[in-house]
């Protein structure tokens, strides 16, 4: 075992263990009839291959705040649970794309990110284990393949990719199923147009035509009908939200709109507060409705703070990845983190990761510098990446006893959650 | 970790390692051709739930010699590898019987085996953590639930069964799957005759109506398409074998025919190890066509000797189990085991273990005292269980390097080969 995964585990401020402890007991008590139920689920919905989920754990809640359909850190998940995936991997594939043998996966085109490329190459491991000749294809303007070093010594080969009859190819590579692992923020490129093999996800769940707000319309629907199954205040894995139509942060174009429905908002936490003795002041967190990799996002106690944003808050607010202008945003519960690692307590977040309806691991981002009230996915934010210690879906329901096998099985069934809803996203495009 | 899994794994005796790691290499450089073979077979074919797996490694020539339907060691798997054992049985479950909530396992009879139990209750868990509400129910003539108390200080309660109106139920839990842990060497009785709910395997599996010869047939058919695949001799992973009518060994009929069909077989053999300058000596295992628990089993060097087999080794090799008389039986090429652990060099015989397609782990049989041209599974035999240290689905293809985890794939290709020939029983009957 890695030392890095050393049973390092973060711990609930006391303060907030007790409830957390409570709604876990509760989640473990009904295990059977939660999988069960997620089974149910699978069943009617399309499955997606590649997924991460950000959770927020604030002891009296938790809640899944972000999914992702393009995850970056499969080289942060426990070497030990390698083989978790490899089989998580080889089952969904041979449910989704069974006569498949030639896979090509589409990366980001960072091309001075080699921690991202080391992500790439361990989903490109994974899925060559399961049994398929990979090939990494970039949408990058290159005419031949280009070799790039990894951190961990090896290398990666980005090949050229062309169009060819309606196919998307790498000179005698014909994929059968084109794996994307690039979030077209920037629009469906044309090589991606008009082709006739499957593309996983689908270039419409990508950033360019998802939205936050429809994607948390699904999470609440489906958190609902959770709380329902097993008899719980949905509030407790449950972000409130509310949408403001359009705005502008430059021109200041719907920042009254913002403030009112944060106010309203702010207000609406407050009784919830009330209602469960949290003396905790609210706060909301505003992101761009398309936004990802933790751009564009701001977190706001007091929402007449809005009005004195300077210039050069506006413009980091308006600017997503890739350039692109924010014209929705999502206001939403902020969720407080009080999980902490270590003896100088940083902050710590976790992320789930999934292969089809399989939890396969996932890490926490740890950071010393920010606080439980911001988020932790910020750019040019450094965080530390520690891997979860042990699998998320082996709970063991003892009385009385706290082990960590059972938070990572309630972190497994809330990004679960959060994974139906994306179902539901590719469902209803 | 275990520390009965403390990273012992046995070794090669050094004239022996040298053409298995060729092997090995040969078969990791096929690693993605092996496994798309593999998802072609599994499309074509029924699948089964649980199974295992007997390997022998003599260096020259790995190969399954016995394939069990109804495993009875899940509690000697590695418990790192649990989680493993959850997705395999939840994914193969899903398509199996997608729809099913609540499964019955059967287990033998076995009042007095608190290990056997203890690998019924493991086998539960896995189930029941893969989301199924779980009841063991017992063919035993029990008219009230039976509590049995578990070498790991727990226990297990057996269950009584009815058959109401062409169900087997067991009070008011009405199963929708069966899965039988027991062989059904005495045939199949009445309370599992015309019942609606699938039982897995079905019974016409059970050793009443399985033969080692047919089921070698089908090996050896899977063992010829996978060696034209990677261009292998066939001899390296598939023991020689002839059958000989009936036979029975108190009134000495049929013993002519098994002699002169022992010698034909070890001619064969020798020519092999000519061919392959092996200068040991060849033998033969004769055991009960129908036969288990490693009943009625016998190592032959001299086909001569089986003419002189006193009354009690006659008796021996007439009774399987329960009772039943053998009447027929496989004489089978004898694989040297040259594996051995620790520095007393004891043997060792690995044991695979499979749910679904996907293989979960498994142990080692370590003898101290057996030969190694010696069955290691007799009635009687004390043999500890040393579970695997690794997973057997993620293998790493370094030239000139032998890791463990490679030699574990190499056991996962080979015993999947004898699953895929059980699969094939399952099609043909």
């Amino acid at each position: 075992m890695d030392a890095n995964t050393n049973n390092i585990i973060p711990h609930l401020l006391t303060a907030q263990a007790g409830p957390f402890y409570e709604l876990e007991k509760h989640i473990l008590d009904h295990q059977v009839k939660i999988e069960i139920w997620f089974r149910e689920k699978w069943q009617k919905l399309p499955h997606l291959f590649t997924s991460s989920v950000d959770l927020r754990n604030a002891g009296f809640k938790i809640c899944a705040v972000d999914a992702n359909l393009f995850p970056a850190g499969f080289n942060n998940l426990n070497p030990d649970f390698f083989p978790l995936c490899i089989q998580a991997a080889q089952s969904t594939l041979y449910d989704l794309y069974p006569k498949c043998m030639k896979v090509l996966i589409i990366p980001e085109n960072h091309t001075r990110n080699p921690h991202y490329y080391q992500s790439v190459a361990t989903l490109a491991e994974i899925i060559q284990k399961s049994g398929y000749e990979v090939r990494i294809g970039s949408m990058l303007p290159i005419s031949k393949p280009q070799q790039i070093d990894l951190p961990d010594s090896k290398s990666l080969t980005l090949y050229p990719l062309q169009k060819i009859e309606g196919k998307l190819v790498s000179d005698d590579f014909v994929p059968c199923l084109i794996i994307l692992n690039n979030d077209l923020s920037e629009g469906i490129p044309e090589l991606l147009q008009d082709i006739s093999q499957p593309i996983e996800p689908p270039p419409y769940l990508g950033w360019s035509y998802r939205s936050k707000t429809h994607h948390f319309v699904f999470y609440q629907e489906i958190c609902r009908e959770f709380s329902e199954l097993i008899n719980i205040d949905m509030w407790q894995i449950f972000p409130l939200f509310l949408d403001c139509g359009e705005i502008d942060f430059v021109q200041r174009d719907g920042i009254d709109c913002l403030v009112y429905k944060s106010e309203e908002l702010i207000e609406k936490i407050q009784q919830k507060y009330n209602e469960y003795n949290i003396e905790h002041k609210p706060f909301v967190i505003i992101k761009a409705d398309a936004g990802t990799y933790g751009m564009a996002v701001m977190s706001v106690r007091d929402p007449q703070d809005l009005r004195k944003l300077n210039r050069k808050q506006r413009t980091s607010m308006s600017v997503g990845k890739g350039g692109r202008t924010v014209n929705r945003v999502l206001i939403q519960e902020g969720v407080y983190t009080f999980e902490t690692i270590g003896e100088e307590q940083s902050v710590a977040e976790p992320v789930v990761y999934m292969l089809g309806p399989h939890v396969v691991g996932g890490f926490y981002r740890v950071h010393k510098a920010r606080s439980i009230d911001e988020s932790l996915n910020a750019p040019g934010m450094h965080f530390e990446k520690l891997a979860f210690a042990e699998c998320c879906n082996n709970p063991h329901n003892l009385n009385g006893s706290h082990l960590t096998q059972n938070q990572f099985y309630v972190y497994s069934v809330i990004a679960r959650l959060a994974l139906l809803a994306c179902c539901k996203e590719r469902a209803n495009k």
